[in-house]
């Protein structure tokens, strides 16, 4: 919300792109923009215009293609060059020009940076921050200044830090962020610098990274002495270890601090949203990220089911439907019926105590085979179909399959899989090649089926992981393979077991397939 | 180091095991005890013998399998059963048997819980406490108590949670860990709470979740406020969004808060410690971790790039070797000039400026290929000698080789593997069966080197890991697979990498027969 109370400001497009690997196009940058202005952040700062052709860009095509309801669009730049006028800097220019209600300017305020990396003297740094702030101003744009290595600055020399905050405000800033550009800070050396520094007219804001684990706790400490414009990233994204978790920040800010930075319905939406920017961004989703992350809200203690099923408070921090996320029970061999019944009604089944109870039974039998459910739901989601059925029913039957890894005399790798299936009546013989034996084999069972079964062509292998658990009590040491597959909408996971690598992979495959038709609304045979 | 001014407590092999997918076996604990104590942490909890036959083991082994330099283990439990006696009581007993010269006995200090979870009286639950330490102390063992839900308990029912803390200082308990369980604490709350609690005659811990994002801030807030004592577990692991991460926790008490928590050394070894626990886990690591991360300190130079040079200092926060991580890390190449020359010399090499400088090339180009020398000390050695000697001498060469699974119309599962190789200026032609494809290949190159090489009938495949690694910069996934073998004497590992696992495994089995023919005293041809 664009509340002049308290700002909520993201810069994800900005210096959380500055993530190793993290590259966006243009159109990324427009998608995140939309998904960052249905969460209800105040301020989105797109990039720096004139500095960079796919930020001048993104500023250009954001003026037709980006209908925001709730942020403003920030345009980042830095203050003039040294010896030259802001009128006639060609940077500044293109900030002017971005159409951008706010521009933020980055500004040294560290005197050592000011020396070696400005190459300018410690007063014209500050007569560039003077011109150039009042100069947008005069142009009609609202200006805020990230002060640069602030933290480090008032360490080497707390007098002229302190002068850099002081120009800017009388010069027009009506923000000044201090930010802990090397993220070395910690919470309570960090809160007694801010306060020191609400001494100006401007109004005071925090940029935090997360070099010592404490952004978030940093931007807390700041808030509490006297900051009220936060900045962070979409899922914590950034240099390094990351900037601050704009979601975490504004989740722990609203919940447990009273503060109203977005509407309550869009925090609600919190969790789609942040998986949402990680489709954009192309970065695995980090389970345990705390709110949103699929993990943040899963209990594994069989122990306490009982009492879960009580009362559910009593076992976790807030009510995971107020960020849109959701408790999830752990199927475990420490599992009792409690924790079944819990997750077969997350399922949407309503199992009586005998189906619990055999469920239970082949859960913990199948476990210290090697299984593991808690993380193949779609596993456990057909055993249980299964149990409640009474027996399994298929869409397609194997009749055989072989798999061939060869290296040939000339040095060619070859991987080869063929698949004998039975399908509505049909025997079906059908042979792929991948890049390997798990490849081979999940293309030739989705050519064998998908002209049965045209959906399988949206279905898709996205990740297949192996694990070798020793054998117990003179048992040989099996292979456990987990994958976990997609369609347009969803993700799940499958779980195979066996001495042989290749058949716990087929295993888990074939469930991957099971699962995938069965979504696509078809009844096995 | 198991100084007693001030506690690093390790809960990886309890609460940690409790993170979604992790799953860890005897030998797993074994191995993460013994890097846990190179970092020289005072304390490790090693689980809850009794209650799982896999800790029970776990306990049993360490007593003749550990050699622990700096920790001592500690044996999770809980307080006895209501209504009977701890002396009688047979978890109690597991505690007491278990060798662990420390029991953390877990205990309700929230009211609430008290009466849903344990189903027993406040007053029952405090008689509980008082019988349990004061039996295991008398029997010679420390005790440390774990306050469950502390926090909550505290918001919920101040006089009471305080009573529980008295109640297990009196009784014996040297430590009393405050345990935020849900993680919902901000540090502020926290450090008031902690200070309230101080008041008696045992030390405080602390032990806490990151379900706000504030775990390590909430530890470093709970030392301010007068905790000796502080949890966590490696790499952050453990359910939900995880436990503190114990170390990020110690680097930022050591370097920035002055500490003397673990040895120097150690502390310039924990990036290694922290990669090679991720290898047992078969976690994927965090990139983005604080001090540890391969991104850590990794800086998009560009701008400042000749500041940079000039002053690193004024670009990060510490200096990077001191937790044993490197400024310009680019892909993953974890190697310097320095570690490998030292390796060397562990190896028995004395390596020249320039055969240390092409064999880091080599580590590098390789690394950022996937593969991993870490964990495979013996692919390193071969590489080494290979560097050193100019060019790789092989005791045998491969022709081809092909492998075949098939699950037959009959339901049987066979495994086939041929190998054509040359040795000694023989042409030999071999075929393997096992119970999976890696066992194949292994059974036919040794049937068809045996009789020239008669050692190998000594040497055995005993582990084997695979490792799905993340394309990067537009490439696909590609399958790293380690392998440990063993002769009558030793064990060594080896590492192959490429997106098919069967090539994956063929280069680590390869290089693991040719490792053990040198180990044999036999010269390459």
């Amino acid at each position: 919300m664009n509340d002049d109370r308290f700002h909520v400001y993201d810069t994800t497009l900005r210096d959380g792109a500055q993530q190793e690997g993290l590259n966006l196009t243009v159109t990324d940058k427009l998608a995140i923009a939309r998904h960052l202005d249905d969460l209800g952040v105040g301020f989105i700062e797109g990039g720096w215009p004139g500095a960079n052709p796919k930020d001048t860009e993104f500023f250009r095509l954001a003026q037709t293609e980006l209908d925001l309801k709730y942020a403003q669009l920030a345009a980042f730049g830095a203050t003039r060059r040294a010896g030259t006028k802001a009128a006639d800097d060609p940077l500044v220019a293109a900030l002017r020009e971005s159409g951008a209600p706010v521009v933020t300017l980055v500004a040294k305020s560290h005197d050592r940076h000011v020396e070696l990396a400005l190459r300018t003297t410690l007063q014209e740094n500050l007569a560039m921050i003077r011109d150039t702030v009042s100069h947008l101003r005069a142009e009609g744009q609202r200006v805020f200044l990230d002060a640069e290595h602030f933290f480090d600055g008032y360490k080497s020399n707390p007098a002229y830090a302190l002068e850099v905050l002081r120009t800017a405000a009388e010069a027009g800033a009506s923000v000044i962020a201090l930010c802990d550009t090397n993220g070395g800070m910690l919470p309570d050396e960090l809160a007694e610098v801010v306060h020191v520094a609400t001494g100006t007219s401007a109004r005071i804001g925090i940029h935090c990274h997360d070099d010592t684990g404490c952004a978030v706790a940093n931007t807390l400490a700041a808030v509490k002495a006297g900051a009220t414009h936060v900045q962070g990233c979409a899922n914590g994204y950034g240099e390094r270890s990351g900037n601050a978790n704009l979601f975490t920040v504004v989740a722990n800010l609203q919940l447990k601090r009273g503060f109203d930075l977005v509407p309550r319905e869009s925090l609600a939406d919190m969790t789609r949203i942040a998986h949402a920017i990680t489709e954009v961004t192309n970065v695995t989703p980090n389970s345990h990220a705390p709110y949103v992350g699929v993990s943040a809200f899963a209990h594994k203690a069989g122990l306490h089911a009982s009492a879960i099923k009580v009362d559910p408070n009593l076992y976790q921090h807030i009510d995971p439907a107020e960020v849109g996320n959701d408790m999830r029970m752990l199927v475990s061999d420490m599992a009792g019926r409690a924790s079944v019944e819990l997750k077969g009604r997350e399922l949407g089944y309503e199992l009586s105590a005998e189906t619990s109870r055999e469920l239970v039974n082949r859960v913990k039998e199948m476990e210290s085979r090697g299984y593991t459910f808690e993380a193949a739901d779609a596993s456990f989601e057909l055993l249980l179909r299964d149990t409640v059925a009474g027996e399994r029913k298929r869409h397609f039957e194997v009749e055989s399959w072989r798999v061939i890894v060869e290296r040939t005399r000339g040095g060619e790798l070859v991987s080869e899989a063929t698949v004998k299936l039975y399908a509505k009546g049909e025997r079906i013989v059908a042979t792929g090649e991948g890049n390997g034996p798990v490849n081979a084999m999940d293309r030739a069972v989705r050519l064998g089926l998908e002209r049965l079964y045209p959906e399988l062509a949206e279905v898709e292998l996205i990740d297949f992981k192996v694990r070798i658990l020793e054998g117990t009590h003179g048992t040989d040491a099996v292979t456990r393979v987990l994958v976990t597959s997609s369609d347009a909408t969803t993700e799940w996971s499958t779980v195979g077991v066996d001495e042989n690598i290749i058949e716990a992979s087929w295993q888990a495959l074939e469930q991957a397939v099971t699962y995938g038709l069965l979504r696509a609304g078809h009844v096995a045979g």
